[in-house]
């Protein structure tokens, strides 16, 4: 059991918080977590932190905003009660896709989450899988960003045809989708979106998969919407009805279910870096990654504190 | 007409922004404010804002972290667009009531907002009636904190009887009702809390109110409890069943209405801080602040611009 | 005998800080604090600082500027001297009720005291009996503030008649005097000030006096102007000349003597927050408060070293 | 003329820069840039900027770490001279592809470039087709971050075959070439790396070539490696032996040339980010974006300062 | 007269301060300076500085903690008083001979202070003959270091005999001496301390002076004591008993007048960067650097504001 | 051994850097410092160093701008990887010279790179005789100055002859020539420069050198021109063909060997502080100042960690 270490748990996945303690060794820290009837977030610890190793589990899924302040608030509590170190996994980066700015008139929200975080005193983070890995660099604190591609393609391996290509369901995922091809020994194909001149948008298949089983990844499944629509292309272009989805993140926003409930789609993969809401679902594979997580944390306590009780 | 300013409006209270402007004579500026459907907030400005004084108004009420983001969102989109200044009009400072720690293990969240809102580049604050007014002192930056009270008193006075007391409904607020006595010209009762040996929790009356009419103050309007347990005290001690109540701030949470549609209630007086979700409710009074915050606005921005052409 | 903790005194109350020291077992560190000829404070420590957990204990107390240079001076001289992390306990805050702008042409020096502390790198403060608590909210490091009440309920009891009531000289002592009367099982009575129409001040007298004993608190006695009226009030409206004073912080400025050496006090309450100037005044006692900030330094300091040799 | 305005050129580029003064209309600053013996950057004024909207134009090109140190010496010369404000065009930044960590036992040169830019007082940048667009949320100042892709199309057009692909010499650069084919009307094909088991690095085509010209695209050309690897691979799947290479920033470190002269390319089109060096080179063509400098600081300058003389 | 600039003189010498303005053409703000009967600097300033270029003169003379607070307080409600730009005119710099460490114990006291200007919102200084010029680099903002020698040198000119060297008391003040020198067309002498090896200090003369006059440069003359025993020194080696002395502040600290009111002694040249305590020693000429500080206000306001209205 | 100490050393001087290591009993840390083809720093560890007490070991010498940012990349490299502490050991500190502002329109690059160390996670430093002691005041963090007077005193010491003279090269090192005589126990003469009226330079002598040998002092020889102008003078005074000259820093830049490979030159020490370059010049003495950084590292280690291993 391991003596400096605290562990509180946001609300946003208290599982995967336990299993990451379970993993660790550690008992989760007490701490009351709440909202007043105005929606006002509410937070009190209910352990001394003085001197103590902090680590605070909150992915920032949605209700993201919601996640977000609970999260500054648990800092805060630690910060004010003189925490030694706070460290934040956050599993689920919200707001990663605002990185940069599509012209001049809109925030870049991924920096200003970073700059909240560090400003109620988090000196490190952990995360998986950011939207793009250079969001790392918003954060003048260190920022360990693992990665659930060797978790994900054990578990997906089993299932996996012979002969398939690895999709990048847009330009921006193609390399991850080479990565992904690396890791399972497969080819790539790119999709892309292109407007015509009276602005009709068409998606381009570069590559080839006529005849060929498929493995769509991205890193998230939001509302479905442009997975479904690579799906329908691939389809369209000859592509085996026996689609496998991978990503990191399953948030199955609002139509998600629906939209990728199709016979085409054999299997989807995601973990749980996210509270999973779709249990009941059968062709949906929830691989947990506590343990990386786990594994991660434990180093660097380790490390930091010199304590090796940690399990 | 302003040649430097461009107010933008959030979500929050689009009508009281309208009528500052108004009062103000500068055209609202052009934004596009939604939510993705994961329920990340998603913010556009629709014009440049580069060289501008910008002033943006968001009372962060309920929902208050997503109204609270939204603004985060709004100024960092005006500072990226290289506004010259911005200043953030905040009819309604949400979390102002989590400004001390009650044990050490809480937050503060009233500081963690002026941290966020300075960290994204937010240099001059416009408030009014702070839960406390230490609060200013939260900020580097400057803060006017406006008063609602002359604006309330005047609308009040028609229906004041002639011999009343003000009360305040626990010992915090003995401050706010003294200085509404002393604007009224009245005298000042004063409830507070006070829990037995076996902990039952009474409320103590200092001060005489048998046979006489009470104007119950208070900052804000929340779910209406303590107000309703004032005025059940007041009554059983005597007072006249016609109370009058009095806040800047009209929440209005959950089962306030319910509590406060009482018949020894005679009226309840708020202002415009918060957007008015009860205008059907023959007792409520709604006292516009809106001239209040514009005079402020143009006293500011004439000084700094040199511009003397608002309205 | 705690290896990682060397305490510093300042020169504004070494008595209190050597009693601290001796409540936590530690030698207290030499140190040479000294003015050069034309005022400048010198400070010259004269034990190495390097690694080790310092505790300089200085309050702000008159010469209120004086003594707060020389606390800046302390920390610096620790900063740079590579100490691991500087707690300040200032058992008496200076300018503490510089805590909001009365109109927009004043500073907040509670805030600037705030900044200037941490801008030397103090980051841990312990001090007791705020002002206003908000003021923990001008820092971004933690704050402890202790209390005093307990220690001086506990002297004060057996001096107490029967029937008393607690008496607020203000509005903005109501809270504290609410406290107090939850403490000792008593009565609140409220004084406010207000200025008739030709602008003459009065002072209010919320609740009942006549006849009763009075327990007269605020947090601090400082010229004893307000006490002293509120002494006169209480009389007028028949209270016994029997008044016991009660505060954390005694000052004693000026004419405080003088103003508050009345037959009708029977007893002053102070604690030892500032080095005591009237020992030679037999209504006046002084009640220690080492042991409280002998207490809360002792947590603090075994829970980030993790030694547990402290007494 | 504008009377606000001063621009400064580091030595980087002092051609570029007095193309964009000569835009705007504006005599390039007066100042005295040199090194020590020792090798130390030495930077002094010649004329005054108190109160001066400057502008320092500066690519961090190759001496990358001079020319760096160079553009922090000039801008800390202009602030302490009290520049009103001080904008950084930064045609090409150096170090972009340090921006994210490949194991976490490397620096992210990128953000370390940006903090450093911002630490003496560089409070807007102006950069063109950084590596990754991300890096802009590297900073919390403003960032325009241009393009060259029009000026870079429109001067290729008359060269472009009507049958041509758009190729990304591997999967990072797969958005860029999806917006250059958006921009050209053309497919697009994505070259990507893969280790086989032995570890042998093979390139990857997805999508088609063979007898189809091409258009080769990349950020910038430093030393060819691989361009020319892309260009072996294009013609070894049958690629039409006249391939076209487009970048922004025309580096040519080493052996560059000596790689890209090949019968193969007809033509490398770069713009003038990079101060030229290769002018003698028949195929090589370089595009100027002087004027796409000059309108984004023209904007910029007449917005904040409200001077509309510039040219 | 000049609309935009707003002057408030501290207490430590209102007529440098009036002597500026006047120079400027501009009327002394209104302000109103105290002290607390408990000692606290009590500052509320009497007009609006919304928007306002703010100069405030106060040389941080003795008291120097309390000029040094009364300074930060009168910045701290400017700036939450919107100004646009805080100026600070410190004629004098105390804490400059703590501008290092003599062992690693001790602060640098320099350095603390400007952190704590900065602290406050103060972002230009403007000083006179700082102790070291170093002092500069302890600010970002940037700090005009004048310089007094001209206007020193202008008045002793007829007061200096043909033959005379410069003397620098100790060899920190040698390159003063050597500038004095290259002013005046003159000789140096350096004095300079010794222990000997029974530690008895002993002043070494370097360079010849005997049957010469001396003219004695410091930039401070506090206690004397260093002054006084060079002129032992001097006389002891030949020199004539004319000597003049000039230093740009003149403290007068204690035993001063009393050390060099010595026949020996011919004259004695201060500016009035202190508030003059002395005019009444026939030997003492003191001359105004009004001009000078008026000059290089004059120089920013207008180049900053645009302002071409200064006298 | 000790377990928490990880020493890198950048490429500016290894050997120095394995001395030191030596000294301390540690082994140097695995690191990877390179430059890519295009001149970019290119660094990595070869070992973790998360919760490690890191020492980077780098002088600033030329080339100062590579050696420079190759430190920043090195420091960022440990702050990402989570190190403990970062201490810099800058044996010289390259820039020192542009310690002040010698008009409006320059920068101070001494204060300038302590902002840069600073901003990547750098908080403590150990350098040697700065250029003047005041640059130690340009950083927050603490800064260890460490004197090679003695080492080199103890080596020249035999090598003096009986009567000798210290001599400062220019008034600016009147301090440090008279620090030399103390130790040695000598005279001191000072040159100093001086235009006369048309503007010729002359150095003047203070002090006597007829037929006296001398030491001629400085804190780095650079190309060695003022050294050989003050030998040249010297000499035209009458001082003995036997000059010996001590430095700390040796760099010999360009023409200084020949410059002072002068017949009447007997003897130059200098310190290892940068890679010597001239091992093969008879005259020349290197003095290792090795043990001295090596003392100050450790008890700093000792006393942060609590770690006595080191040897």
């Amino acid at each position: 059991m391991a003596h400096d270490v605290t562990l509180f748990s946001g609300r946003a996945n208290p599982a995967l918080a336990a299993d990451i303690a379970r993993h660790l060794g550690v008992r989760p820290g007490r701490c009351t977590i709440d909202r007043f009837p105005d929606g006002e977030s509410s937070v009190r610890l209910d352990e001394a932190v003085c001197g103590r190793e902090v680590v605070l589990v909150q992915p920032t899924a949605p209700p993201v905003n919601d996640h977000l302040v609970e999260l500054l608030a648990l800092a805060d509590a630690c910060r004010r009660g003189v925490a030694r170190r706070i460290t934040a996994v956050i599993p689920y980066y919200g707001y990663a896709r605002s990185d940069k700015r599509h012209n001049e008139l809109e925030p870049i929200m991924g920096r200003v989450v970073a700059d909240l975080l560090q400003s109620v005193g988090i000196s490190h983070v952990v995360t998986m899988d950011l939207h793009t890995p250079q969001i790392e660099g918003f954060f003048r604190a260190p920022v360990d960003s693992l990665s659930a591609m060797e978790s994900l393609c054990a578990a997906m391996r089993p299932r996996l045809p012979h002969d398939f290509v690895v999709v990048a369901p847009d330009a921006g995922r193609a390399v991850l989708a080479a990565r992904y091809a690396q890791c399972l020994g497969a080819e790539v194909v790119v999709l892309h979106k292109r407007r015509t001149e009276d602005r009709v948008e068409t998606v381009r298949v570069v590559g080839d998969v006529a005849g060929r089983s498929c493995l769509l990844i991205d890193d998230m499944i939001s509302t479905g919407g442009t997975l479904a629509q690579a799906v329908a292309v691939l389809l369209g272009k000859g592509a085996k009805p026996d689609i496998v989805i991978a990503a990191t993140h399953g948030l199955f926003i609002g139509p998600a279910r629906e939209r990728l409930d199709l016979p085409a789609i054999g299997a989807i993969f995601v973990t749980d870096t996210i509270a999973p809401t779709q249990r009941d679902w059968p062709k949906l594979h929830i691989v947990s990654v506590a343990p990386v997580f786990a594994h991660a944390v434990k180093r660097y306590v380790e490390a930091t504190t010199g304590d090796r009780s940690l399990s």
